[in-house]
């Protein structure tokens, strides 16, 4: 006989949640969480009845739509034949896993060191960065998310660091391009990319070029505000990289594997960083994954000397067969030619009009299926529809919004003053108009907090 | 049809391993790993079709053995139900998995924070101890691993530490009790212990009780060699963090869950900490898991204050199934008391007769299926059969050692100058003698480096 679970009504799994499981980013006594008890496609229901249109993607993971009937028996079938290997060893799934990432990155970056997610992945990256330049300083912008262990939320530039200070020592925060409210005064894309390459020229001249290991991005800022690089910027952060010998990381945990309408963000741009940090959608979060693609100079520094990182599951059998079948369904399905075609159809004439019809809408951007809806007071003075992290009666606007979306049918990915658009990759064209439905209803909410 | 792993010989495998695959702690050019094809219950099988008795258990992690077949059904179940749901929501096996390891874990450790991994737990063990306490140094002992992350590894001990420094500021590192080569020039256990204590009085006198947020230990120090708390240490460890207000933290991510014949390694000696970080034997690693179980006064402290830690995965419901169904099977098949029998009449005298018979034996030691046999070159003098941290040509003696195991059918485990017996703890009394036999006879080789 199978251990089965025995919690099975929803007061028992949601009176046990409140007495045992403790949650991340959270107060434990002011949250109420509520259970989810299945899922498919685009859809996942509570343990109440209600079901709804995943706009959040649950943390931007779930690329692939929930319980796709091929990952799942992808993974049943490598469960059965062998479930955990040690990183020491060769395993097929794990070669064939590291075999396809690397053939999608672009450029020489060819080997592949696997981690559980992405906050192992940008640790991971950083120490091949410091160790391949001999330096130790790294650059990162304000309005980032990196991971929470040390490491990660050490490079993160937004308020999720401020209670882990101090941390690991030589991280130089900087601004980095974000048009709707910029940094440099800049009116516009060509002139706010510019001024964003000269400030991190800037910075690098007063901080040293010789001294500065890395510069890590996430390739289009991700909780922070889906903010996308303007044309030129990529380009110009590696120019400058290889005037001063930094090496170049790339975190797509979240950009990466579809998200963006191609298999690495940066492929939208052309430019080819050094290491390049992944999670999420690789297998959309069917079993834990992330990972550094890693360029042939930086490989090349650990050919002789031993890489000082390393972690039990590297390479997990279960996790790289999951990856292997990810991938294969990604191109069976055309999906990232999908997630353009929709984006370009559907999404974003979508969100436009969205903008056109409602005040409280400052801005709409994005790429692929990752878009930012930014919220305001009043157009004019771009004042945000809630302040920077603002929490309790501050929040309320966007608490209200939340809750209408909700009461449509929709889930919603909210942060700060603005709900973003990251449905799954495999969300159809029919989906996204229903969803983009819903959203455009609750937002009447939030017209009302506004005061232009 | 299923996308389908696509390397199916032997030298496809490795040689697009050493394409593609960046191995943890290696110098890439200077390994070839070997292909493990297939596992079963004690054994695993490489690609060439030699078939291993292993007492290494993986990286110490398959503690139930290979393929379990009702753990293998639990997960493809799971996997058919639900594969992943974010950490905000509630969900069935999420909260059975907190409830068993809750009720299973000493006192009022009555909370569960879920990660991927080890070096996780260990992270944020140290944030919940830091932000609890309101100070930021954490004490931790030399001869100790706790990750790979950067506040993981500027816990550890050890030389895996060395590279990625500097790290997190406010760890100091003391000496723990190791009568063999003992810091504190013992003679006896008991001496050991008491000034073992009082080392630790010492530092916490000049490092300042008010200024130290946590102690964190391994229950039974792993990796570095098996050091088994002398009776009265970890209850005098409580008591010194009781007298300062210091959070105790007990990293059992090697030792917990049937390692030493408890559910926790701690129970033996009857001492309740604060913390306990777990992962590998919750699950046997057959999906990527670990934890922290939290002290009811701990998780008070973010009752109204928000957790400033969280991971996409945190409480991933295929790992969470994956332990509930590892902790049914365990208690099903009564495998704690196993350990504790096949030790007794088993590991511990076969080990003793080893090492009666063997001049390169210094030492034997350890607790359930968690012991290390401890090589050195003469008996009279301890020095150890390699040097601290040998590598190349230093490091022969051992890499003929385990040579020798491999030749015999055993896959040994084997740090510096030891080589641990960490076998599955479902490995069967017919299958342990057998290995003590390999075990032996590889010794041989040894014996031949002692000058004694």
């Amino acid at each position: 006989m199978l251990p089965r679970v025995t919690t099975t009504s929803q007061t028992t799994t949601t009176d046990t949640d409140r007495k045992h499981v403790f949650h991340s980013w959270s107060a434990q006594g002011q949250i109420s969480p509520v259970e989810v008890v299945g899922a498919q496609g685009s859809h996942f229901e509570l343990a109440d009845g209600s079901r709804y249109l995943d706009f959040s993607s649950q943390l931007v993971n779930v690329n692939i739509g929930y319980q796709h009937p091929k990952l799942v028996a992808a993974i049943q079938e490598q469960a059965g034949r062998l479930l955990t290997v040690s990183p020491a060893f060769a395993n097929d799934v794990r070669s064939e896993a590291a075999r396809l990432i690397a053939e999608l990155a672009p450029g020489d970056l060819d080997s592949v060191f696997f981690t559980n997610g992405g906050a192992e992945a940008t640790e991971n990256a950083m120490r091949m960065a410091r160790l391949h330049t001999g330096r130790q300083k790294v650059l990162t912008t304000y309005r980032s998310y990196h991971g929470a262990t040390a490491g990660a939320i050490a490079a993160t530039g937004e308020p999720r660091r401020w209670a882990s200070e101090p941390s690991v020592p030589g991280i130089v925060h900087f601004w980095g391009p974000y048009l709707y409210r910029s940094a440099f005064h800049a009116t516009t894309e060509e002139e706010e990319c510019a001024r964003a390459l000269q400030h991190l020229r800037d910075t690098i001249m007063v901080e040293g070029g010789s001294t500065i290991a890395a510069i890590m991005l996430e390739t289009v800022v991700g909780t922070n505000g889906v903010l996308v690089p303007p044309a030129g910027y990529l380009a110009g952060v590696r120019e400058i990289c290889d005037e001063h010998g930094i090496v170049f990381i790339a975190d797509e945990v979240m950009a990466g594997f579809g998200r963006c309408g191609e298999w690495f963000a940066v492929d939208r741009w052309g430019v080819t960083p050094d290491l390049i940090c992944f999670a999420k959608g690789v297998n959309s979060g069917y079993v834990p994954l992330g990972g550094v693609v890693i360029s042939a100079d930086v490989a090349a520094t650990f050919a002789d000397r031993a890489y000082p990182g390393g972690l039990t599951y590297s390479g997990h059998p279960l996790a790289c067969a999951s990856a292997v079948a990810s991938i294969g369904i990604f191109k069976e399905e055309g999906i990232l030619e999908h997630v353009r075609g929709v984006e370009e159809t559907v999404l974003r004439p979508g969100l436009e009009a969205i903008a056109d019809r409602h005040p409280s809408v400052g801005e709409v951007r994005g790429v692929g299926f990752m878009y930012a809806v930014e919220l305001v007071r009043d157009r004019g003075s771009r004042e945000p529809l809630v302040p920077f992290n603002a929490s309790g009666a501050a929040a309320k606007p966007m608490v209200e919004f939340a809750a209408a979306c909700k009461e449509n049918g929709l889930w919603p990915f909210v942060h700060f003053n603005r709900t973003h658009v990251v449905p799954p990759c495999t969300t159809t064209a029919a989906e996204m108009r229903e969803g983009l439905e819903m959203l455009d209803a609750a937002l009447d909410v939030a017209d009302r907090h506004t005061t232009g």
